[in-house]
C-alpha cells in the first residue's frame, strides 16, 4: 500500500486537537500552519498566506516549494485580478496525492472511509461485522484487511496514505492507542494501535526490515464523530457542540471552543452510563438505570420491538435490520413502536437536558441509528429539554439528527489524520520531485 | 477610592481566560506577558524574562522600565550568582502598589477579599446580609459599601484599586455583567456591573464630570470559586478541575486544560439542576428533583434538623447558625442528622460521578457550607463516585472539601482581576514617576 517517509511522530497523532506544537519541529509546524492558511483562503497568492500567518514572503516561498513537491499544494494559474508586474499565481490545496482512511468499529459494523486532502470522500464502505462475537484480534484483521482493501481502491490509485485513524466505542487511551474498557465490544486493555500497526506493516524486506505502516491514531468513536460534526456537518463550525452516538451505547464528543474535550486522562464524554433512575434496567457496564440501557439504539428496539426479541439475545447483524423494522411500525402508526420512541425520546432529551446544563453547547447532534429514528424521538427529546434546561430557551441549543450518516466517527477518523497533517503532528508525504524555485 | 487612570477596557475583562488578546494593544499584552513570566521566575534577571517569553533584551528592558513605573515590578538588588561583568539585577512583582478586590454575593452573606499583586489576602470580610430579600438594588448599594469600605482599609493605604470581580449564584452574561437569572437570589435581567459602576464611581466634579469606577467584572460564582481553586486552592494548578459551591444552591465552575468552561453563551456549570429523581422535591427552579433540591445546603439542613424548620421558611441569619448546629448534631452521634448528611453525601456523589463522566477532572472540590459538612458528607459521596464512574478508579478522580472557606468565589473575583490585568484586558496603573533608566 502507498505509504508515508517515516513513522516517527505518531505517538503524537492522538492529539486531534489544534494546540501549540509542544517540541515538534518548527518547519514542520510552519509547514502545517500554510497548508492550513491555503485551505482557509484558496485559490490564493503567496502573499496572502504570509499575511494570514505572518510568515515572511520568503519563508512562505520556501515552506511552499516544499508542500509543492510533496505533492500537497499547487499552484492554479494566473490570477484574475492582474497586478503591475508579474501576475500573481495562485494556489490551492493538492487534492490528487494523499489520502487518509477513517474507520469505525462498531457492535455490528465496520464502517471505512477514505478522503482525500479536502476532506472529500473517496471511498465509503459499510461492512456489516459481528465486532462483540469476534474479539479484539479477530477485529484488529478485520479493520486490517478493510484498510488494505480500501487502501486498493482504484480511487486511492498513486496516493500515499498519511494514516489510519480508528474510532472504538469505550475508553481509549489515545496517546497510546489502547482500548481501556469497552464493554459492549467486551474489550478491555486492548493495545489496538499497536495490533494494527503490526498488521498494517508491509511483508518482511531483507533491506530495510519490512514497509512501516501508515501512522494510526485510535480515539473514542464519538471524539471522531464530533470531529466529523465540526468540520463537515449541518453545524460545522459550532465551536461548542456534542456529538451523542446512537449505537448499542450512547457517547458523548464534546468540543469546547473548536477542541475535543477530553479531560484528565483522556476519558470525557461517557454520558451514556449517567445514572437516571435508581433500580432502572441493566446497562452492558454491569450498572443499573444507565442512560444507554433506557434509550441505547438497543434499548429502544426492545421495546420497540417486543416480539423480536424472543430469546433476549441480539446477534450483530439484526440490529440494522430492526431499526428498519422499527422505522415501518413506527411510520404505519404501531402504538407500541411509537410509544417506545417516545419515551426513549424522553430519556435522550433528559441527557441532552444535562449536557445543556453543565456544557452550554450550542447544538446536540444525535448520530448513528437515532438518525432514522429521530422522526419519533426527537419531539420528546425536544421537549424535555425545554423543560430541563435552566438556561432560558436552552441557551439557544439546537437539538439536530446528523447528516453524515453512520459513517460520521469513521469519516472523523479520516479527519483527524488531516487535521494531524495539518497541525505538524504527522510526517509529511516524501517529496516526489526536486523541489521547484521558489514562485513569488 | 484609589483608582486606575481609565475604563476603556472594561468590557473584556469578563474575559477571565488567558486566551489571545484579540484587538487588544500588543503592548499592553506584551506588559502582561512580562509580569506573568516574572510572576512564575521571580526573582529573576531580564535576561531569563526575555528568555521564557521570547521578546527580545530590548523589548524586555522597555517593558520593566514601563512596568517599574506603573508600580507593579520591582528591582531586588543584585543577584546571589555573580556574573562577569555588570552584576544581573535581579526582578520581582511590586506587591505594595496594588489591590484587586473581590466579591461574593449568597442567599445569607456578602464576602468581601481585597489581595494583593502577589494574591495575598489584604482584607477578608464576611457580612451577614439577606440578599434574597434586599432584592438586587439594595443589594447593590450594599455591595458597593463594602467595596468603599474594603478600599478604604489601612491596609489599602496608597494602592490602586485594579478592578471588583463579584460573583453570583447563577446565569450572568459576564460580557455585559448582567445577572440573567439567580432563582436563589429572585433575581432576572439584573444588569449588575452596569449598577456598580454607577454606585463605584466618584461624586461629580466641574472639571471631569465625576471620578471613574473602577472596572467591575460580574460572573457566577462558581466560576470564581474554580478561579481560586485553581490558583490557590489545595489543588492548585489542577488543570481539569470542579469546585462545586456548597451554598442554597449548588453550581460547577468548571476548568478545562486551565481555562474556565463557558460554552456557547456562558451559562455552563449548572449541575444544580440535574434532574436527579421523577417527582422529587421542589427546587427554586421551579422544578422538581434537581440535585440542588436534594443536597443543597437548605435542602441538607431541613432533613438534618427537622425541629429547626417549624414554619418552614429559611431566613438568612439562620443558615450559618444552622450549619454549626448539624455539625453539632453530627458530632454527638444525631441519627437524624447522620443519615440526612449521608443521603446527600450519597446525592453529591452521584453528581460528581455524572462530572466525572462527562468531564474526567482531576479533582472535584467541594466549596462553602459542604467544607464543615465534609467529614459526614464524603464517605458517602466518595462511594458513590466510585460506583458510579465508568472509568476504572474514576479515572484518578480525588473528591476533597476545598481548604478556601466562604470566601472562595470572593478570593476568585479579586483573582481574576490580576488574571485579567496580566492578560492586557484591563487598563494598567498611570505611570507613577519618571521612567527609569532600562537596566541590564
Amino acid at each position: 500500500m502507498a505509504n508515508t517517509a517515516n513513522t516517527a511522530n505518531t505517538a503524537n497523532t492522538a492529539d486531534v486537537g489544534a494546540g501549540p506544537a509542544g517540541l515538534q519541529d518548527v518547519r514542520e509546524t510552519n509547514l502545517g500552519l500554510v497548508l492550513r492558511a491555503v485551505r482557509a483562503l484558496a485559490p490564493c497568492s503567496r502573499a496572502a498566506v504570509a499575511a494570514a500567518t505572518g510568515l515572511t514572503k520568503t519563508t512562505v516561498s520556501s515552506l511552499v516549494a516544499d508542500l509543492i513537491s510533496r505533492g500537497l499544494l499547487r499552484e492554479t494559474g494566473e490570477s484574475a485580478e492582474r497586478r503591475v508586474g508579474r501576475p500573481g499565481v495562485m494556489l490551492a490545496l493538492d487534492h490528487r496525492t494523499i489520502a487518509a482512511i477513517g474507520v469505525e468499529v462498531n457492535v455490528d459494523y465496520l464502517a471505512v472511509v477514505a478522503v482525500d486532502l479536502l476532506e472529500r470522500d473517496l471511498v465509503t464502505r459499510h461492512l456489516p461485522f459481528d465486532a462483540r462475537a469476534a474479539g479484539p484480534d479477530a477485529c484488529a484483521r478485520r479493520i486490517a484487511e478493510a484498510v488494505r482493501s480500501v487502501a486498493a481502491d482504484p480511487a486511492l490509485r498513486d496516493r500515499a496514505v498519511i494514516g489510519v485513524g480508528v474510532g472504538v466505542p469505550g475508553l481509549v487511551d489515545s496517546p497510546t492507542g489502547t482500548v481501556t474498557r469497552a464493554p459492549n465490544l467486551g474489550w478491555a486493555h486492548t493495545p489496538l494501535r499497536a495490533r494494527l500497526t503490526e498488521l498494517l506493516a508491509g511483508p518482511p524486506d531483507a533491506a530495510s526490515g519490512g514497509a512501516a505502516a501508515p501512522p494510526v491514531l485510535v480515539d473514542n468513536d464519538a471524539n471522531l464523530g464530533a470531529v466529523a460534526e465540526y468540520r463537515s456537518g449541518h453545524r460545522a463550525r459550532t465551536r461548542d457542540l456534542v456529538y451523542l452516538t446512537g449505537e448499542v451505547g450512547i457517547g458523548a464528543g464534546v468540543l469546547v471552543g473548536g477542541e475535543l474535550l477530553r479531560g484528565s486522562s483522556g476519558f470525557a464524554g461517557e454520558i451514556g452510563h449517567t445514572r437516571m433512575v435508581e433500580d432502572g434496567p441493566a446497562c452492558g457496564c454491569g450498572r443499573r438505570g444507565c442512560l444507554e440501557a433506557l434509550a441505547g439504539v438497543e434499548a429502544v428496539l426492545r421495546a420497540a420491538l417486543p416480539d423480536r426479541f424472543p430469546g433476549g439475545a441480539l446477534t450483530r447483524a439484526d440490529l440494522a435490520d430492526l431499526v428498519s423494522a422499527a422505522v415501518e411500525r413506527a411510520e404505519a402508526g404501531d402504538p407500541v413502536a411509537v410509544a417506545a420512541l417516545r419515551r426513549a425520546g424522553g430519556w435522550l432529551g433528559r441527557g441532552a437536558a444535562l449536557l445543556v446544563n453543565l456544557l452550554n453547547p450550542g447544538a446536540v447532534v444525535l448520530g448513528g441509528y437515532f438518525v432514522p429514528l429521530a422522526p419519533w424521538l426527537l419531539p420528546a427529546c425536544r421537549a424535555a429539554v425545554r423543560d430541563l434546561a435552566f438556561a432560558p430557551d436552552a441557551a439557544g441549543c439546537v437539538v439536530e439528527p446528523s447528516v453524515l450518516g453512520l459513517s460520521a466517527a469513521a469519516r472523523g477518523g479520516a479527519m483527524a489524520m488531516v487535521d494531524a497533517l495539518e497541525g505538524g503532528r504527522l510526517p509529511l508525504p516524501a517529496p516526489r520531485a526536486a523541489v521547484p524555485a521558489a514562485g513569488g
